[in-house]
């Protein structure tokens, strides 16, 4: 199915109230509880290179599945509790990101834009 | 606007493409990308207690949509490479969830599954 | 025992050598690695608030423990690797910090120095 | 010079509370902060691969000096704030990993010690 965030998002709402956790999920744990889930994430490719880092994609997609979802999980409940549309803001965010990296500069490279 | 995740992708890939930049987006560095900007999110937060959470809240505004983005901008570029339905996995993790934290047990506890 | 850094790391040394892993200890990973045992370190107080955190001081004492010693392997190591005197590079940096945070002007505040 | 853990451990003391900073540093935020310095270390080495690695190595060594350094003060002062001795913890941390990873299997290989 093709979820809209804000569709995702309420029934992220919904899965918390349930369990009354809203008075556990200040911003700050979110963002944290985030990170958390990013290194998770992260510990699947850890000491892999070249030809493993695909092999992982393929022999461990469950858990790369299930890693992507926590982080997702946090993501959108806390732009959800902050009343940020995560839609727009990657928008206007990539809409940024173009202008630091113009394409004609940008094109190949994979310099920070303070070094390009 | 209401985006649905694939948009959102759609969007990022054409982003990238013009930049020729999939060469350097392989799984690992994505899940680096996404757990460093992870941390800079968090960086709003560090030491901050209480009301002072909230005033965060609004009066950074602005770079926490610029952090909540940046983290998405990874999260959905990395399902999509990975050929991972990310709304798909929400759901299918929330059930996992559920069945950890039933609510009988978890309603208003902040202990992980672990120890409930 | 008091320790010195540099006697902690030549045992690191000896231990990795032993399983001939410096193959895989490349800057990066060893870098990745550390953040990854800091995510760890940081679960043990996710959602947890004030009394809280001092319970997770004392009743998870030894995971906390064996988390600081998973951070300092890698820091170690990669500061070993790198070429860096550990002691000096801290030494250093505080005078630097000395110089952004005054004690006349950071006493008793959290905010950060491009706030003061 | 040959630094011990303790005597940084001294410096950083004193450097804190002078500074009255006692008050910010729970267990909880310094465990953050050191997870932030964690990523900025990370960041130096982000999309970089083979000789470009080495290449940070030596070109950024003043900021990965520092990036080290940051990481270094958080976590002692941590173990220093919890009472544990950082260099005992290393030391029987690694007996742990020696039994996990015994030499015979472990020799020459990236895996999990439960993929062992």
């Amino acid at each position: 199915m093709a979820y809209t965030i804000r569709e995702l998002q309420e029934i992220l709402r919904k899965f918390r109230d349930e369990r009354d956790w809203m008075q556990f999920h200040n911003h700050k744990d979110m963002a944290t509880a985030l990170a958390i889930e990013a290194a998770e994430l992260q510990e699947l490719f850890l000491w892999k290179r070249g030809d493993e880092i695909d092999r992982v994609a393929s022999e461990k997609r469950e858990r790369l599945s299930e890693e992507l979802a926590d982080v997702a999980v946090y993501l959108l409940e806390l732009a959800d509790n902050l009343g940020i549309d995560l839609g727009q803001a990657i928008v206007e965010k990539l809409s940024k990101n173009a202008a630091k990296y113009p394409v004609d500069k940008a094109k190949g490279s994979n310099a920070k834009y303070t070094d390009l």
